[in-house]
């Protein structure tokens, strides 16, 4: 009885039983949750479901990270979501490549300001909720993402709906219920992918998450076996799932540790090429010398992102002329540089035609080899072995903290981005979670 | 391009393309809606979502139906969607098992309190919306249901948002774009049949497809296919999907000739047995002279119904011994006779014990034997050929109307039934259809 023993699991965890480690790592995770949350808030996306939501806002009870504009928990869970991921600048759980916290974290912060909820029972609830959607991704893995389900979405909206019933303190019976409002509830395809409507999976996997809680509070009944039962989530939206695993060995690894924080906004497996770039960069000087760029990675580099042509941002995220056109002429690859303005700058353009891509098998997915040469003839090469952002050279706390300056200052300049980063580093000592997210709108500070 | 060539279709047809017999059978439909959403509007699963949710609730622009409470449009569909099919008497696409009008009518009436729409216009959004999600349900049989997709749900959202898009007026892009976010929002397991969370599901299709088509009128972009793509609803929620039926035949056949309406709120199979005891009972006088019922049916009666021991109204609903007890008891098996009160009554204890069934496959599945043996030893049989709500021996439209007064009565006794029929009737005549809903809700008439 897979889904009765994760609920006992949840149901009587305690907070002290979570290692510094861990607890650590999760403020990293919402450090770069306010960071992408902040860079996204203003994305065209958001604004699209703004204005097809605004005739059914509830009550003004819950901040809309980086807006003015307030909601009910629910709808304001819906966007924060939305604008975490919207970007694809959040974080992966490598092994699933769920982005973990964009449907777990925004319900628990809604709840916060609705209710009295200390930060560590938020931190607490957080930690036990990607535990719980990572590790039933893990159980579905890989046949539910291969057969074309979104799995941030699809098993996102579990963790959510186990997070916010750890913070109402749920027993086993209420957690099994919500977990089974959950499953129910469970939905979203990768056909979407690259359109806007993919944010409809996410923000849906946060709101309804929250909402399977609020159901089982009340005592909306479910299920005995929502996850393992014979037309259950396993069963139905699965081949070969290996649902032991979602419960073996609970409370003495944890998931977490998996997570990795990109440290720019485009397809992972640039990150190594931007790095490279990013080093060879000053020994060039003036780009209009470089004559040829060759990048050598893993097949699969070539495979995702040899796209010397394209036209919008969302192409640039995954093409690696571009990445490194912006990575020598600008000195970065942020937000401003995957704007459909800059991949149809001339200047990009010109230098993205000097770009080739080579296979090397012998080359890791998270490394690669950048060579340049200049008109005069003189070579340069720089070879990364792993890609900033990944588990082995994993961001800094600093970085992150650069992270979230960054993006604010893309998306929501009126935030006062230290105090949110101090806010978020404190948390466990906060005994109002929901005063966060007072610091992360503005004029509303 | 299964996709585009229905959006073109959905964007092109015009109101009086639908045959006259079609467009009664849609307020045969919506007769039907009401009076089930009225049965259904105190039930217990609706009363613990109503507290769950009222805290979000938006502006009060929409009626939920038998009840004073308003909301935002949103949420009042996702609400009459669960009323009118929380009592499983609401109507039935047989070849699916599809209830088509719980997701598709909520959204477009919620719509019409809010925007100037006709009652012409809604009845003809209604019926396209019917077509689609039965045509992709036809498509999807019968590998998804037996999968383990709740299918109302599942394909319900998608005719919800084609539904809610004509009432727009989408051009075919748009149309493809609202499909396309319904898609990424299909959702829904079997497994939670039988528990309250079952009308998550389907308060979700509703909801969900009535968002899709805003989100979409606000512009957000979808797939170009999302039925029939890679990584689509078809590839990834079926197998062996047969998508050309979705368009073949598009105009000349409609789904909702094929749709029945529930003479009483229990398994279908069940229909026939308690037609025959209803035959039977005048012929008996005291049922305290029965000594011993039998059924014959399709072995499909007994495989699903042959539960002799129940203890809540939700397991009477599939109990052929209690279906038998309370039609010779109360001569009726309404929601009355399926209440836990009811089914924990000494005297429908005493008559279920007398009962037993016997398999014979030589008996369709809509038609039942009923033979009893009383104390004096008299012997009476009644054969029923087609069940009454059959596609054979369809409820008349009278027998329509006393059941919406009588589950009016049931559940909204407030209620102005009759005004309510006139008005369903006449809706086609209706310059604004969101009058009706004035009529559907107690004290704001």
């Amino acid at each position: 009885m897979v889904t009765q023993e994760l609920a006992r699991f949840l149901a009587t965890h305690r907070p002290e039983d979570v290692p510094e480690r861990v607890r650590h790592e999760a403020k990293r995770s919402l450090v770069n949750f306010f960071a992408t949350a902040l860079g996204g808030c203003r994305n065209e996306a958001v604004e699209i479901l703004i204005a097809a939501l605004a005739d059914s806002f509830g009550p003004p009870h819950a901040t809309i990270v980086g807006r003015s504009e307030r909601a009910d928990a629910l709808t304001a869970t819906f966007f924060n979501a939305v604008s975490s991921n919207v970007l694809d600048f959040d974080d992966t759980h490598l092994r699933t490549v769920i982005h973990p916290t964009a449907p777990v974290a925004p319900g628990l912060f809604a709840l916060a300001e609705r209710r009295p909820i200390t930060g560590a029972a938020l931190l607490h609830a957080f930690v036990l909720g990607v535990e719980v959607e990572c590790r039933i991704g893990n159980a579905l893995s890989p046949g539910h993402y291969r057969r074309g389900w979104h799995i941030t979405a699809t098993c996102g909206v579990l963790g959510a709906a186990a997070a916010a019933g750890k913070l109402i303190r749920f027993d086993a019976g209420r957690m099994a219920w919500a977990l089974g409002a959950a499953a129910t509830q469970s939905s979203g395809l990768v056909e979407n992918l690259g359109t806007m409507s993919k944010s409809v999976g996410v923000g849906n996997s946060a709101r309804n998450g929250l909402a399977a809680a609020l159901y089982a509070e009340r005592g909306m009944s479910g299920p005995e076996r929502p996850l393992e039962g014979p037309r259950g989530l396993a069963a139905v939206m699965a081949e070969g799932a290996n649902l032991s695993s979602v419960v073996h060995g609970l409370g003495d690894s944890w998931e977490l540790m998996q997570n990795a924080y990109k440290p720019y906004p485009n397809g992972v497996v640039l990150h190594p090429v931007v790095d490279a770039c990013l080093e060879l960069r000053p020994q060039v000087g003036d780009v209009e010398r470089i004559e040829r760029i060759v990048v050598k990675g893993h097949p699969l580099l070539r495979e995702r992102t040899d796209r010397p042509n394209v036209t919008t941002g969302v192409e640039g995220q995954v093409s690696l002329q571009h990445s490194v056109a912006v990575a020598f002429l600008h000195g970065a690859a942020g937000v401003k540089e995957y704007s459909d303005a800059c991949v149809n700058d001339p200047a990009v353009l010109a230098l993205r035609a000097k770009v080739t891509a080579e296979d090397d098998a012998s080359i890791p997915a998270d490394a690669a080899v950048v060579s340049l040469r200049t008109a005069a003839g003189e070579m340069r090469s720089a070879h990364i072995a792993h890609a900033r952002g990944s588990i082995a050279r994993p961001l800094s706390d600093h970085e992150l903290e650069d992270k979230l300056r960054d993006l604010a200052g893309y998306g929501a300049p009126g935030i006062d981005a230290g105090q949110l980063i101090d806010a978020v580093w404190a948390l466990d000592k906060t005994k109002s979670a929901g005063d966060v997210m007072k610091i992360a709108a503005p004029g509303s500070n």
